[in-house]
């Protein structure tokens, strides 16, 4: 069984938590590298395997992540999966220099935010994506790649995105050699109908690659495309602890799809996700004490799972 | 045309407001009837043409409601829809005796709620719905008469509910002249893939008959929930702004679904509303200053609307 295959089974559902990065990506205050431990302690034993848990980029600059190194060597210990974000060579030689399990890269789905967001064209993003996947395949560890393909159902800068474009951008991600490409919703505007024509038409341009997606919540939207997309045969999913990330063109914006209101859906709708969301809620605590700032989102830690029905899958 | 076909035109949505009557169910502290003169009026400017105002049962038991006749007569001369609960048959003699322009009653989707809840049996309750019918084919102004199944998701006392107890009380309120038939998701458990496969199940069975859906966003469900009624054919949806109600089971849990985000998610998929969420998004500011103490929810009041991508029908 290959790295991808078993981290991420075509058969299941995984849910990737992606608060220790996206959700710490624009705040000011964050967890001490002690309460992130702690967090993904909890989180791992309330049965959560999948973590993206920071940024190969100059402390300097990301503060929030410099403790990327020691947070892979956490997840190692605990046996569960580490990604990291990386946005440049650099990044990726650094990265490779780990036992982090995926490296995740962007490439924008419009030229227009590509170069006022990466100051760079996609053909270079594009290029980057295949350097990185050369370094992945020659270290020891062979991490999974992973490529977002940031604004791919509307673009704070371009406006429309056409889906031809996100199709061919998914295309040449995948011929540079990407194990995984995700579909995200960077503003928070996309519908479940669109979300549902956009996998439909990279799946069936790629056919069985695993294909990724990645919500913001920022219209109300978040669990409705989560759902248009396993519909559509998605089985990768990124959402945050407590909706935490917000959104960079919204202040005060709700932020990340819900972790805790995703496993909820993936068990209504038969998809078993072996997480516990009981002690899920508690891990809000540590997350609370250490940005008291923020606002928490989610219906399921207001409200509590059911009691009186089986909504397990 | 009938009154109906004229109120729920088969072939667009509707989206019924059930914020001055749900989104009051549970309150201690409601606005004065001045304020919601405001309401009406101000959501009837953005386009909002139906609305759900009040229960007919004594001011004694439920203060928030006895201006329930005053309310009747603001959307009378708005020319929108007006709709009211009535839950015995001295409401539903007064209610025929008023310009409300539809009558809405409860039947429980399991024997045990409705013993615990109204104190009568299903066969009782579905008896009711028979005499409101003949009251109002016998009223001049022949309101429509809508039955809500409360739990049909899932109940707070019985547990699961089986579809097919769904579909028996459906088709015996059909039987008994109702116009509408509701499924409500009253403790807000459902899952997407339940809604449409209870709709298609009340359809498969009762042919045309107009269809309504009633969400709780207590298990942040609602919007995907809706999502699944509208593609399984249902074109009306009640909301409330803000997601005003919350549970009578879970104290502090989220409440209804919020009309807000309902109307970008129809927008999204192809449904016209007609509605200006701009000028919806003021109307909070009426309820926020007479009901200080309840949480408003929705993504879209946060983020406002997108400004770069087309995002209407």
């Amino acid at each position: 069984m290959s790295r991808l295959s078993e981290t991420y089974p075509p058969d299941r559902v995984v849910l990737r938590e992606v608060g220790l990065r996206d959700g710490l990506q624009m705040v000011d205050r964050y967890p001490s590298t002690t309460a992130k431990t702690e967090w993904l302690h909890q989180e791992s034993a309330a049965g959560v395997g999948h973590f993206e848990i920071g940024s190969f980029l100059p402390a300097s600059s990301m503060p929030q992540f410099a403790d990327v190194r020691q947070l892979i060597d956490v997840c190692d210990d605990l046996n569960v999966h580490s990604a990291a974000l990386v946005l440049n060579d650099r990044g990726a030689v650094d990265a490779v220099q780990t036992l982090v399990g995926e490296i995740v890269t962007v490439v924008s789905a419009t030229e227009e935010h590509s170069q006022a967001n990466a100051r760079r064209s996609q053909k270079e993003a594009i290029a980057l994506v295949g350097r990185t996947v050369d370094l992945a395949r020659n270290a020891e560890t062979q991490p999974v790649v992973h490529v977002g393909i940031s604004m791919a159902f509307g673009c704070s800068i371009a406006g429309e995105v056409d889906p031809d474009d996100v199709v061919r951008i998914a295309v040449a991600c995948a011929e540079a050699g990407a194990n995984v490409i995700g579909l995200a919703d960077t503003v928070g505007v996309a519908g479940p109908d669109q979300v549902g024509d956009v996998v439909r038409r990279v799946k069936n341009e790629l056919g069985n690659v695993t294909l990724s997606i990645h919500l913001h919540d920022t219209r109300g939207m978040g669990i409705a495309n989560a759902c248009a997309a396993l519909d559509a045969g998605v089985r990768v999913i990124d959402g945050s602890l407590a909706g935490l990330g917000g959104c960079p063109f919204a202040p005060g914006a709700t932020g990340n799809v819900v972790f805790e209101d995703l496993v909820y859906l993936c068990e209504r709708k038969g998809f078993a996700t072996g997480i516990d969301l009981e002690k899920l809620f508690s891990v809000r605590e540590i997350v609370a004490t250490e940005m008291p700032n923020e606002q928490f989102f989610g219906g399921l830690p207001r409200a509590g799972t059911p009691r009186q029905i089986n909504w397990r899958a």
